[in-house]
């Protein structure tokens, strides 16, 4: 692969201007691999004491995504074309989610990847998401 | 079906209360359907003029959800279980999105249903989701 | 669009190539839309008398594959990227299976396509899948 | 969890039975996993020499039931509900398959799990998959 990714510092700065509202810390990129912390806040939660469902979908987006910068540096207009996520178990309301990205494909205009949402501080897995972000053809 | 389904009034009572940060209008619920307005507010919004791909999930994830509670009446314990999301074309920046959601199946345990996704004033499809809800088991 | 379609003719001529261990029937095929009826034989039975979900995901698959050859012709190197599909109901043990598949995005590097399966004779989903195939670029 | 697993050669002889047209051998089975091979046959192939996308769909189905049967024993009503996959790369013609599944939900109703597909001889990841079974209530 001839790809140059961008540095983690890269992609948190990329996403402080692309994403201004975004609450993603980016805890490590590189390697067809990412961990993205997502920061909990009111909006986020559902009464009952959970994380919403939507606030998860953000996040598997949002780590495929650094995972895929990662890989191809800052390409701005790469864009999801498809996410299927599984809701497994309810999150903690009072803990910042982490979602783990694994790219399983890295082609010329797709990249695939999978996505395990935890709530920090435990091991098991509150989400599941696989993606596929389409990668425009000159860069 | 001995189910007895909420009014549209009644479920936009209960999202306002369960989801009170939503933005989602209940335009019609009952039938097996629903249609539900989302405005689009700058928190929406992505630099290039469109609306991000997890506004769209969650729209997909709220029309699944009032088409059922129009079906089935205000269960509050129904949970996504899954939701598939294809992005197919950039919606407009400056308008409301519309999601429209038909159950193909409702069952005792799982209600599926797709969703189409518009921006308003387009016949232009730009998302299109399926999605599975777990409803709880005794009520 | 500047694609010509191929006729079914031409496309129930190319599967029986391409596939000949195939017993898929081009019922109909063109307008961004195909209908594919599939032949039930021992093989695709699951005692319980039903249908198997392979089988299904096999059908889901052609049908989608003849709505995008009625839409840009005969693309041999047109692959499925992706298969999302919802299994709903029980098909009958002894009514061949119909697919009937609607694009709901074809451009030029990928087209998708929603698909509804029935039970001839029946107007009950049995299943629901969305597909996504890979067009090859020069053609 | 009270489940009893069963074991490898209880789910083989379970599927010779249920399914007797299968070319699945059971490889491993149990702690919440399970590895299935698939013997490529003339039937799986396509022209261009590739197995076809319905032979890995039909492998990401029985791995996944595999998994589940050593985990909860032989329960023959238990039904697939959903499955998404994802076609990565080109499998080889000339090498059998294997899938490799992880349950990653073994709840009360539905279990989940995802299937990494490869062909014999290569670390290469063909296929992903991601799948839901319903598992009936009294047993």
């Amino acid at each position: 692969m001839t790809h140059t990714g961008a540095s983690k510092t890269e992609i948190q700065l990329f996403l402080a201007q692309e994403f201004p509202q975004s609450r993603a810390v980016v805890v490590e990129a590189g390697q067809g691999a990412a961990t993205v912390q997502h920061l909990v806040g009111e909006a986020d939660l559902r009464p009952g004491g959970t994380v919403s469902g939507p606030t998860m979908m953000a996040l598997a987006d949002v780590a495929l995504y650094v995972a895929i910068l990662g890989a191809i540096g800052i390409v701005p207009l790469t864009v999801t074309t498809s996410l299927t996520i599984n809701f497994l178990r309810k999150p903690a309301a009072n803990a910042h989610l982490l979602g783990v990205c694994k790219l399983i494909k890295l082609g010329q205009l797709l990249a695939v990847g999978e996505v395990s949402i935890y709530s920090e501080g435990s091991s098991d897995l509150v989400a599941h998401a696989v993606g596929t972000y389409a990668i425009p053809r000159k860069r």
